[in-house]
């Protein structure tokens, strides 16, 4: 049995290497268009800002280890074509423009995503990036490190935005946010994103709300982003409007994509095609308490979905059990989190539903250095089941949201999480924990 | 309807508050042997430590609000006695030793447990001491702050020995730890164990494991531990080895107690006499894993199930879910828990069970300060169903046993939570979390 893997990092090598786990003699070959092989691109941020300047720490296993797994890796080489009825894929060989083709038995697709670019006026202007691959880290740190690289516009406040935001801000730069939102964070509810703004502006961020990008001006190099509103001075601009799936390459092949260009699969990873596989940024997830797909292109269930596609591929059924959703950021002294739905998401959905907020703290005050944690529940009115949560705050807020993320998947009522019994130790959480007061919180 | 309340610490004061929140009307007394109500007694150590100066903030409410709520509050007033016949108790007022009789139409007992005291000769030598209440903890710190106290002497290594230890050492003392088993924290399984012992010799604690005490010296003040191996000089001894429930003056009246003396309820809080309840480290509490009624001596139950009392004495029929026997400690740089079963319970209940145990980190190498966490699981063997944990690291561990807890709560299969969708960023957690990676490593 022959693997082709098209797309090499999170969810194509966790479907090769489960696959030759339990398959020795599979033979699996991996087309990757760019040059490294499963890293951690959350940890692009932390490279560029320079708290962590060894970027290999972000290579989970490099080709060789690959290699003598006993794969066949072509870093550099692009999937152009795919044709299912001859069970035939047409590889472009991007150091040498060389064009081949190669046959698989099963055929994984983990093309991920790439960076949307809107077409403004001056988008080819050097400086101004995004930072979506390896690639585009060492690239912008090179140019984070220039000492004529003081004014960082970022253009768009979700996840990655905001974590640049964090970086320049900590690689000394004046930085200002641009998004035509509103509010930032549009994933998480206001409750939680108002306490996120006041930190960003208590770290000397300067946000600009409500304000949509025109053009970029420059020489060469960009010298200023031009809105609706204003004129900044930039000496580098980062752009973070989030992704699309990369799957141009798979119009007219019969795979079934939604409309916003993800493979549809469904729980087992299987497109419409047999043998044809997909997961990852690509494709769609099954979403647990939605009970259907959706597009949540994050290296969390990129992973798992990759695994349980590899697993699949040797010849096992196994279904996911379904995203959350579940997310986390830290943005200065801030950790946000959310899992399950939220209020946004309840209300699409048509959902009867209540939401609770509450303010505790992350361990009693007779223990040095108590801080606020503020906890967003949502809840099916008259159940209580819970359906998503969302916090901030400074300390152990992510993992109480991993707690609320078990609790949502079992679809546990609200009442019976107010009375698990959760640790309680003063350096730690209270005897009820702020879990326990945000679900006992929940009124009906 | 008038309840009389034993006890006004926890579960006392939890049942008081919760049955006035449901029946303004309800005629609440309470009588409290001690001078303080409602306060959290797992906070001494860090008053004793100096790290909180402010006794008042272990102090939930005070007499006053629970007074302005409508109850009477009795403080230095012991219950000697209890009437199911007559519906009376006997009541001594430890001010001017004053008796007197009340009766009530429901009782709740919430006397919690009296600390363990060896008869060792010499026991009632000065500056030999207990941690158990707010007195217990206001007396320590006195004794703490002498310049003459250089070494303190621990007996007992469990959760209160450990917490003391670790408080006298920050308050820059020579400590010594005797602890009659060959290891501490034995609720704990030795994976776990031999990390915290390690931190221990790290921080300057002389560890003396497997070693009896026999007597204690001095001249009115204690001056030397012996043990049944060496002779140590002792400034201020502190007896940590365990409590009992404080039931003695129920002898006789007909309400059923276990063999160690603790009241045994049902999981509405009922005794065996009819509108007599109880709750706390006075009683029993139902174990969710186990099935069946333990002894749980911790402040996570009492609150909990003195709350359920409250609503049950105003007529509600609430059944307490089932405690897991969750627990923390912090122990110098090192966070500890556990939840569920420990491989000894699992042995003494004759289950089927399979252990692993795993090393992982807090969050992944490329975002600074990674730490390593060690987790432990219990789960049945064949189904994988997780039937208990533990952990130990620097960072993130106790909210980590809490996912942990949520899950075995709900009789979750390792494989299962091996795929729940946990938050990841790299600050907080990798994409596979420690929690992934433990239940992942279940094999059979």
């Amino acid at each position: 049995m022959k693997l082709i893997v098209i797309g090499g990092v999170a969810a194509g090598m966790s479907a090769a290497a489960k696959l030759k786990r339990m398959n020795r003699d599979a033979k699996v070959v991996v087309y990757e268009k760019g040059d490294y092989l499963s890293y951690g691109a959350c940890g692009l941020p932390y490279y560029v800002s320079g708290e962590n300047n060894d970027h290999t720490k972000m290579i989970a296993r490099t080709k060789e280890e690959f290699e003598e797994a006993g794969m066949d890796i072509f870093t550099q080489h692009e999937v152009v074509k795919v044709s299912p009825e001859r069970k035939q894929v047409m590889v472009k060989n991007l150091e040498n423009g060389d064009v081949f083709i190669d046959s698989y038995d099963k055929l994984m697709i983990a093309t991920g995503a790439i960076a949307n670019k809107p077409p403004f006026p001056g988008m080819n202007l050097n400086r101004i990036e995004i930072l979506k691959t390896m690639e585009n880290g060492l690239h912008m740190k090179e140019v984070v490190e220039q000492n004529d690289v003081q004014n960082v516009v970022i253009v768009g406040g979700g996840y990655i935005g905001i974590e640049v935001v964090e970086a320049m801000r900590y690689a000394g730069k004046n930085v200002t946010l641009i998004e035509h939102e509103d509010r930032i964070l549009t994933n998480f509810d206001e409750e939680i994103t108002e306490k996120v703004t006041k930190e960003m502006k208590a770290n000397e961020v300067t946000l600009r709300l409500g304000e949509a990008v025109e053009s970029f001006e420059g020489d060469g190099t960009v010298t200023h982003v031009l809105t609706n509103k204003d004129r900044y001075p930039a000496d580098l601009v980062v752009i973070a409007v989030g992704v699309k799936p990369a799957t141009k390459f798979l119009e007219g092949t019969g795979i079934h994509l939604a409309k916003n260009g993800a493979i549809i699969i469904d729980r087992e990873m299987r497109t419409n095609v047999e043998g044809i596989y997909a997961a990852g940024d690509c494709a769609e997830v099954y979403h647990k308490v939605m009970q259907e797909n959706a597009y949540i292109p994050l290296g969390t269930n990129a992973n798992k979905c990759g695994r349980i596609a590899g697993a699949n591929i040797a010849g096992e059924h196994q279904k996911y059990i379904g995203t959350l959703g579940s997310a986390a950021i830290k943005a200065f002294n801030l950790e946000v989190g959310r899992t399950g739905l939220s209020e946004a998401d309840a209300k699409r959905l048509a959902i009867d539903y209540t939401t609770t907020f509450i303010e505790s703290t992350d361990h009693p005050a007779y223990y040095p250095d108590a801080t606020p944690i503020w906890i967003k529940l949502i809840s099916e009115k008259g159940t209580k089941r819970l359906l998503g949560a969302q916090a901030v705050g400074n300390k152990g807020v992510v993992l109480r949201i991993d707690v609320l993320a078990v609790a949502i998947h079992q679809k546990m009522a609200a009442d019976e999480l107010g009375m698990v019994d959760l640790c309680y130790a003063p350096p730690f959480a209270g005897v009820w924990d702020a879990v326990h007061i945000a679900s006992n919180a929940v009124k009906e």
